[in-house]
Formats: structure tokens, C-alpha cells, sequence
């Protein structure tokens, strides 16, 4: 049966290829309102594809911004576990247009590549699940597992009107597990499978000292420089060996294990010095790849104070602004560190300055699933299959935080299966997506869905 | 005689205001082609003024910018001492216009005070000295010392010009000291003789981290953020103390002496808290006032790094960039604080990042008179006889470069006799001078160039 799918989706790539090419080509960028209506007129390219497939239920579900597309087919029983699916039909804006090679919304293959906006983000990897279920369906007339499926069109936005809606309709979107394919490998032909993803938060801080800029000659030795005094503070923050001294930051952090190290240091390295720095500076005590994966990071995003323009302009500048994210790892609570960062500016702030703090309202928890995990496990196997080499696994330090709502809505599993490539250039001029990718992803999801059994 | 200069002075009062305010007239703006021609006007006023006070020689001589006016009057013999005058024709912009409650360019008396632009910087101030050598030669036929005045069109640009004439005509600027009177009083009515100025160096330097900004959960725990590197950096240079932490800055600075700390601390206080901070912060050891004065400064006039937008954007930034200047006092020498400076970003530059600095070309050394000088002594006694008060001694944090370079090319003491008051809001709308001022003003002057002998 497998083979009868795999082989129906050889057989009929070139018009699979097409189809993709007609979805790629509607510009339905999420953030440009003058594309709106493509927005729109791409969740009902996906609504219309998974009515053709058979699916039993499918609605465009509006919200406050862009539709969400659900569709389900449960007609695999009980015993059958139900996956949800989530991917989004929405695309970063295409600009700056002169740098593409070929135009963003006019799919075409160079080197056995697909080039065009969405063709790995998310579009392309979208597309990959459903012509799965087109091929299990026509070759076998039932999907092997029951099928929810969630696209929504404003990924790209900030997911702005998601968490509503999966909160609102938890028994609609009820499953045993999830699978999003919104990610990449590590390395060209190297599976991947993502198992972590940090939490997040943050906050703005300014150092307010004169009321106005002041001339450094007649008042320096009088006035606190807010610029040296948020040196001060920042570097109060974290120390040069990279770890941060902030009371409490570590406390509930999970303890990286032997296992999960060597799962880490298995992963094939990032050439860091092609990011053109001397050499990588980590925690203390940890790898790089440790450090980036499975330790909590604090990070400067930007700071200003005073003079910018060329040359000399000799002030003690009014206020000094600096803005600081930071990444979590399991066990650690935003809230909760976002209170230890303001108790520690409040504590450490120097004399002769007042500080403001702007809590950033965003935040989301860590997420983590087991490696061990039978459906992570399974997912493996397939990944093995379909591109005949063994996963890896990583963490990873950026956040999803579609991935932490499913997590806490629906406490059931998250399996990322990333098929996009280091070389894919998402957001960018020239985004693309490898041929050979779309047939051994798809052959993964393939054995996948026909092997995964309930936990 | 002194009274009769003096009375002369009272009698043509109104006279001398309306010449005065022909002098404000002119919009003599050098940073403004447009003026070129006003400048050139006001130059011409100055040199005729000279002609009919009957200056024996006088010159407008021309520069590569604006002109300078020369004058010089050798009658009083060769054991008078021979003063070099110094002062400028040339006035800031009067922009923002509609800020001025009378016109910049046509001067109004309110309120016991002279409205215009350039009525205290320092057309007005020039003014009293050349009506002083009226008064005296109409009272007297002649002038009690020999004079030598240098009124420059391009102080407001930086005197582009000035030191190069000033080193090509050595023989025809030499004198026995100088007078400047382009200051001003530590508060209204309270003699004030400037003393002391402080040097200056400076540079700016970036910490470069990767090519390009970078996503800080992906790379955050592998990549040294160049903001925190920038933060330790220069956290490192002064302490929270405001001790200069950078070896060898202090090695050469002249220690204050108890009777220059009790000079200091006669001044009259500046009202910190109008300026809204907190609380004044000073080098341990030092007040406010000593450390302003009296000791070298560092700081920071400028930094920024990554993103300065509103919200969140969850970079590493690819670099920091900050600006430093150091005001220096008598002993430093602005060359070897430089290097000091660099060796120390070397010295210290994080691992990670990439250091590179833009040393500031300009520099100048601290300027320092001994408040015993005769010079000084004569110009404190004729300071209270023309407002019978006793002088206080300031030092400044500020440079003026024409005092080191006058210092420096002819080794004579520099006289600062400021008569401006806080309130004149130089380089601002509404420029003014107290009348009173002028008055009390040129009586010192009468009594300084009459009493003062050679050293």
C-alpha cells in the first residue's frame, strides 16, 4: 500500500508540480492589505484541495484578520490515532523585488530548485501533506489515521487571531498528537527532527539622567553619564564568560543531561565563521551547539544614547535606552523572568539616574518533547526512510509560538518535521525549496502516516 | 584720568548704545554663505571703529574664510606692557526665528537688558573694549598701555583660520598678555575670573560582531553580542566611582592643592537639581564643583547599537559603536591620553568581536594662569572697583582653543574676563546682555588697562 502511494505520487509529479506552481503563484501576502483578497483567494485554494481529496469536513473559518482553513476526515476509526496538522497558506512580502532572479509570484526550477515565495515557507511544505493525502486516499480510499487539519493565513502577522480560536474550538481541533512541517534540516539530506524550542521574553529599559542633552566640558564630573550607567547595568546583567548573573535567572532550569549532550554534539556543526566573527563566545562550561539548543540566552537587541552622526558632538546625552530578550529553556517561566530581570535593574541601577521599564507584553514558554516519544520515535523511522540516513535531533533556540499554545491547549505532542534546507533562503529575495526534498519528505509522510500508532 | 574715562563712558551712553546696536545689526552669521557679505560688513565696522579711535595701524586682513581685523596702537612706550586683544564679529544662526520675541538682528532694550543676537557672544562684549580705547584716548590723547587687537569672523566655525595666521605673523601679534573677554560670570553680579580650561581628546570606536545582524534565537549562545562586548568595554574604563579606570590617565594630572580646593569652593554653586537628575555623582574624593573644574573627565557622547524602533526585533546586532571625549586638565597631554585610551580598547576588547577606532583629530591641552599672576591680581582689584564685590576663580570644564594657541605659540598668560551672566542665553533665541553690565563692565576695563603693568 505504501509503495501504491509513493508510486502514485511519481506518477503523477509533473501535475502535482503544476498544482503547487498555481498555489505558489497567489501572492497572498498576510501583512499588505492591498493582497487581501489573494490572501482569501488562497485559503480557498487549500479549502478547495482538501474537498477534492475527500476530506468530510472543511470550512474557511474568518476571524478579525485572515481565514483559517479546517478540514477533517475521520474514517479511521477509533483505534486510529487523530493527527492535527498545522501549517499556514500566508508569505512574508516578496521585496525588495529587484533582487530576484525570477519574479516571487512565477514559481520556476533552476538547478533543481523551486524558486518562489512560500515554495519552503510554508506554502511548499503545506502543499507536500496534502498531496500525501491525495495519494493515500486515491491508492488505498481511506487516510490510515483520522486527519484534522489547520491552515491558517497569518502566520507571518504574529498569528494574531490563532490562540483565540484553537481556545475557543478545543474540541474541533482535539488530537492525539500534532505535526507542523514549518522548519528545516540542519544540512542538506540530513533529517532533522526538531524536539525543542525556547521560550521567550523581554523588556525595553531607559536611563533617564538631565532633562536635556548637556555640554560635557562645563557639566561632566557633576552629571551621571546615562550612557556609562547603562554600560554599568548591562554589563551588571552578564558577566564575560557569558553567563548571566542575574539572581535567580538559572534556578529552574532543566539540567542539560549526559544523553541529551551527546544528542546535541551529534548534530553536524554550523560553520560559524562563515558569519565573518573571530570565534564563537558561549556559556561557560557549555558547546556552542549546547548553548544555543538547551541553555536560556539574554541578549541585547539594540541600544541608543546621545550622539550618532558623524563626528564629535561633545554631550552628556539626556537618557540611554537599551532593549533585552531573552530565550528559555523548560522549567523556566517567563513571567517569572521577566520579574527577575526588573527586580535586578532595579537593584543594580546607579546613582544620579532614573530607570523606566516597558515590560514586553509577548512571551512563550520553552517547549520540549522526548525524544524518546513513541510518535517522535516513529517519526524517525520514517524520516530514515524516506532519505535513507539517520535523524538528528536538535533544539532549537528560536521560539513558535504556535507550537506552545498547541502545548498547553492540548498537552498532547508536537512532532516538528522540517524538510526546508539551510540554502532556502526564507523571507529573502530568491526563497526556494529542493525538487528531491518535495519526493523524500513526502515519502517520509507517507511511511509516517501510514506507521504512527497511538501512544 | 580714570574718572574722566569713566565719566566720558556716562555721557556718551546713548551714543555708544546706538553704535553698538549698528554693530548687532549686521547678521554677521559666518556658518551662513549667505552672510558672507554681512560678515565682511561687520569687519569693516570694526576696522573704521579702530580708525577713528585712532589706531595707528589697522588691517582687514583676509583668510580663506572670513576676514580678521588687526589693529594696533604702539604710543605708550617701552616700559607699558602690550596687550593682545582678542575677540570675534562673527555670530551663531538665529534660528529657530519664531522663537525671538524681537527680531535677532534689530537689538531692543526690555527690562534692563539687550536683546539681539551677538549682544554678550561677543560682539557686545568686543564693543566695550573698543569703547573703553575711545573713552580713554578722547579723555586722555592717548591709551596707557599698547594694544594689539585681533577680532576674528570665524570663532563660531571652529577659527578655521586663525591659528595658521597667528603662527605665519608671530612678530606682528606678539604682546606682553592677552585679554578675552568672551565668557561670562558664574551669576549676575559676581566678578568672575576664568582661570583654568580644561584640554580635550577624544575618539569613537565600533566593536563588529557578525556580517550581518543575526536572529538571536538561532545564534544567541554561540555569537558574542557586540552590545554586551560594548557594555563591559566600557564599563571598563570608569567605574562606578567615576574613576577612570584606563592605567596612566591620571599619571600626569597636576594635584589640586588645598588653597585651589578652598578658591573652588568659594564659587557660588550651581543649582544641579534644575536639571533634573536625581543627585550629582563625582570622582570619589571630590565634590562636584573640584571635579568639574579641576579634574579630567571620560565621557560617553554617543553609542548605539541594533534596533532602535519601537517593540521587539530579536536580533544580535553585527555591531556597537560608541563616542568618547576626555576633558583634560594642565599636565595631560591630549596625544599620550589618546594612546592610553586605544591601548586600552586593545587591551581590553572582548573575545569575539572586532575592534575598530576613529581616533578624533582635533585636540587641545588644558589651559591654566596662576591666580597669583600680577596680570590676574590687577584684573581681580579693577574687577571689584567696577562692581564692588570680590572675584571668584573659576576653572572650566570647557575648551576654548584660541587660549591654547595663544598659550602655546607666544607663552604669555591669557586674562579671560568674562561679563556675560547665566541668563544670556548664548547660541539661543533671545540672546541678551544686562546693561547694567556694559556699564560696570567697561569701568573695569578702565581701570584694568589703566593700572596694569608689566609683569
Amino acid at each position: 500500500m505504501t509503495n501504491e502511494a509513493i508510486n502514485y505520487l511519481k506518477e503523477n509529479e509533473d501535475r502535482l508540480l503544476a498544482k503547487l506552481n498555481e498555489f505558489l503563484a497567489i501572492p497572498s501576502v498576510s501583512t499588505d492589505s492591498i493582497h487581501k483578497p489573494d490572501v482569501a483567494k488562497a485559503a480557498t485554494f487549500v479549502a478547495d484541495y482538501l474537498n477534492e481529496i475527500g476530506f468530510s469536513e472543511v470550512e474557511v473559518q474568518e476571524t478579525k484578520g485572515h481565514p483559517l482553513v479546517y478540514g477533517a476526515w475521520n474514517g479511521a476509526g477509533a483505534d486510529a490515532p487523530t493527527v492535527l496538522f498545522y501549517g499556514h497558506y500566508d508569505v512574508q512580502p516578496a521585496d525588495p523585488l529587484e533582487l530576484w532572479k525570477s519574479e516571487p509570484f512565477k514559481p520556476e526550477v533552476r538547478d533543481g530548485r523551486l524558486y518562489a515565495r512560500g515554495a519552503s515557507d510554508d506554502k511548499g511544505q503545506v502543499f507536500m501533506h496534502l498531496a500525501v493525502f491525495e495519494a493515500l486516499m486515491k491508492t488505498d480510499g481511506k487516510l490510515p489515521i483520522n486527519v484534522k487539519v489547520c491552515i491558517e493565513g497569518e502566520e507571518e502577522i504574529g498569528s494574531e487571531n490563532l490562540y483565540e480560536i484553537l481556545n475557543d474550538k478545543k474540541q474541533q481541533f482535539a488530537a492525539d498528537f500534532c505535526v507542523i512541517s514549518d522548519s528545516g534540516m540542519v544540512a542538506n539530506d540530513q533529517p532533522t527532527i526538531l524536539y525543542g524550542l525556547k521560550g521567550f521574553t523581554g523588556l525595553e529599559f531607559t536611563l533617564h539622567g538631565p532633562d536635556n542633552d548637556l555640554h560635557s566640558g562645563v557639566y561632566g564630573g557633576a552629571v551621571r553619564n546615562p550612557a556609562i550607567a547603562m554600560a554599568h547595568l548591562l554589563a551588571s546583567m552578564k558577566d564575560q564568560n557569558e553567563v548571566v548573573q542575574v539572581d535567580g535567572f538559572y534556578d529552574d532550569v532543566e539540567p542539560l543531561s549526559t544523553e541529551e549532550r551527546q544528542l546535541i554534539n551529534e548534530v553536524p556543526g554550523e560553520d560559524y565563521t562563515s558569519l565573518g566573527i573571530p570565534e564563537t563566545v558561549s556559556e561557560q562550561g557549555y558547546t556552542a551547539m549546547e548553548h544555543t539548543m538547551a541553555r536560556p540566552t539574554l541578549e541585547i537587541n539594540g541600544m541608543f544614547s546621545g550622539y550618532q552622526g558623524e563626528g564629535t558632538k561633545t554631550i552628556i546625552p539626556s537618557s540611554a535606552t537599551a532593549k533585552l530578550t531573552c530565550r528559555l529553556v523548560p522549567g523556566q517561566d517567563p513571567e517569572k523572568i521577566q520579574n527577575l530581570l526588573v527586580d535586578h535593574l532595579k537593584r543594580h541601577v546607579p546613582a544620579g539616574v532614573t530607570l523606566e521599564i516597558k515590560r514586553e507584553p509577548l512571551s512563550a514558554k520553552a517547549y520540549k518533547v522526548d525524544p524518546n516519544n513513541p510518535l517522535i520515535e516513529q517519526a524517525a523511522t520514517s524520516y530514515k526512510q524516506g532519505f535513507g540516513k539517520d535523524v538528528v535531533y536538535v533544539r532549537m533556540g528560536g521560539s513558535i509560538p504556535v507550537v506552545e499554545w498547541i502545548d498547553s491547549l492540548f498537552q498532547i505532542p508536537v512532532v516538528l518535521l522540517g524538510f526546508g534546507t539551510p540554502g532556502d533562503r526564507l523571507h529573502s529575495p530568491n526563497e526556494s525549496f529542493p525538487l528531491e526534498n518535495f519526493t523524500k519528505g513526502m515519502e517520509t509522510l507517507v511511511y509516517y502516516y501510514k506507521q504512527v500508532k497511538k501512544a
